[in-house]
């Protein structure tokens, strides 16, 4: 794997996310193939979302973290893709009719467009559902499962009404209505950060980290997450929709609540500053292992979709 | 616990039932209890439905199992309660506009009628996720980690693609098109039977059943599934709204193919009482310990909602 190119020793962070993103890919088709029978829609209807353009983030966070502490964990892989998984359902769910109304994810017509709401609905349940069955099917070739079910308890809990399930909640009871940057920190916190941390956390566990180095990642994963979604929210003002993959200003058009709303288009840029910078301040004492971590921190003040 | 009464030593059922519901709900409440801030409406969606008057089939099913292998596992009410958690999130999901479109379940208002449909997607999704949770976390006091990945290996199965989600999916693609009994048969194995047999069987491996053992309760849980079925579709011809707790005649009202319209009432009553029977059978050689499952099984020919 080409992590080192040149003569100034700099990592190569395009190449190392396309070889990443290739593994994933290739994990993905092989534990989720087309069925037939009766009941192939479903499937069906699930590898598209799974299939549609997704740039893996939270799988590949997870493969880095666990490489940061140098573990080599066998339920590696599939814990990673169970993240893509929980993702991808959260997605198909987020974009039905009842939610947010969206119409094309990722330059593609969403599920239910394609599947109909019915379809869709189950198709986000079989990811949701399938994700745990993969993680527990790692249980032969794991030498500790108590540290397996602990992960799967760890994202579980970031996938649910504590995280996940919970910052949607908030987002549907706070459509339409004014609210305060505590809010919206406290919503994105759970809705998109919660899943991320668990994902940096949870491959630093299998890589056998735990106590202080655990927490360090999961601060990385803390710091990661805001940046993240002030850089989406910026994108929504500033983007356009072949380098998005959907409709920039549709949360204005939908009164979403944002950061560039509450922080202004400067304020949000000098916050996705600082959260990347802490990020990347949380990992420091790794160096050269960490440096994926680090450039893909970086990477997200420079992101075009 | 009253488990056996009278001089003639007769199983009292009603008690038995009245007594494991008890423990279920209990723990159900203790579980997952009301939470406040912005999310808590969807912890009370989750609850309206978890609370709404369900029998507690499949956790009683799988507690009866541990016991008639003589086990004592500390994972047993955590594992019966995510069963019920599951069963509570395809019934939330089933019942929406996209799927079967049902105003009534058990009598009353379904999750979407009361929360509205976003609110109700997200129950079904916080139930599924919760399961897996409540699970994952009985592994601190588990002798047997591995064991308990498996237990969570068979239900995610049963409740996947292979099991209940396919079943859905069968469903929907058949309504209001002419199907033969195999199909019929397909259909309700995996929607209904699939989660019924891992009840059983996932109580009688945490129970320390294995081999030859395990198979006569999956053999008990596949018959007790299509009796269950069988004798559903009966009440929804011959039951009324009162005990059912929901409009009789509404499977015929919606073109859905079931075993009296393909068998005849007098046909579906011998196959029901055949599968009762040998589901008998298979666990025959327990004795009083399984006293309480061949109960169950015979009730279901006897049974008004």
């Amino acid at each position: 794997m080409t992590k080192l190119t040149g003569d100034i020793m700099a990592f190569d962070l395009k190449c190392y996310l396309a070889e990443q993103k290739a593994v994933v890919d290739e994990a993905l088709d092989r534990y989720l193939p087309p069925i037939s029978g009766l009941e192939s829609k479903v499937v069906e209807a699930a590898r598209y979302s799974l299939f549609a353009g997704g740039k893996r983030i939270r799988p590949i966070l997870c493969m880095a973290a666990h490489d940061a502490v140098s573990g080599s964990s066998d339920a590696l892989l599939p814990v990673a893709c169970a993240l893509e998984m929980i993702h991808t359902y959260s997605l198909i769910h987020d974009d039905l009719p009842a939610m947010d109304d969206d119409n094309y994810r990722r330059g593609k017509p969403t599920n239910h467009k394609v599947f109909g709401e019915g379809v869709a609905i189950l198709a986000g349940d079989l990811l949701l559902t399938y994700a745990f069955e993969l993680m527990a099917s790692a249980a032969p070739s794991v030498e500790n499962p108590t540290m397996l079910l602990n992960v799967m308890r760890i994202i579980a809990e970031a996938a649910g009404f504590r995280g996940m399930i919970g910052g949607q909640m908030i987002d549907l009871e706070c459509e339409n209505r004014k609210v305060d940057l505590s809010t919206v920190e406290e919503m994105h916190r759970k809705k998109t950060g919660a899943l991320l941390t668990a994902s940096v956390k949870v491959g630093a566990l299998l890589g056998g980290a735990d106590g202080d180095e655990l927490k360090r990642f999961e601060d990385y994963g803390y710091h990661f997450g805001l940046a993240f979604q002030i850089t989406d929210d910026l994108l929504d003002i500033v983007g356009n929709f072949k380098e998005m993959g959907k409709k920039p200003g549709s949360d204005l058009e939908k009164n979403k609540m944002t950061y560039p709303a509450l922080l202004g288009v400067d304020g949000s840029r000098e916050a996705a500053e600082m959260h990347v910078k802490k990020a990347v301040e949380a990992i420091s004492p790794y160096g050269d292992t960490a440096e994926p971590l680090k450039a893909i921190a970086e990477y997200l003040l420079q992101r075009r979709g």
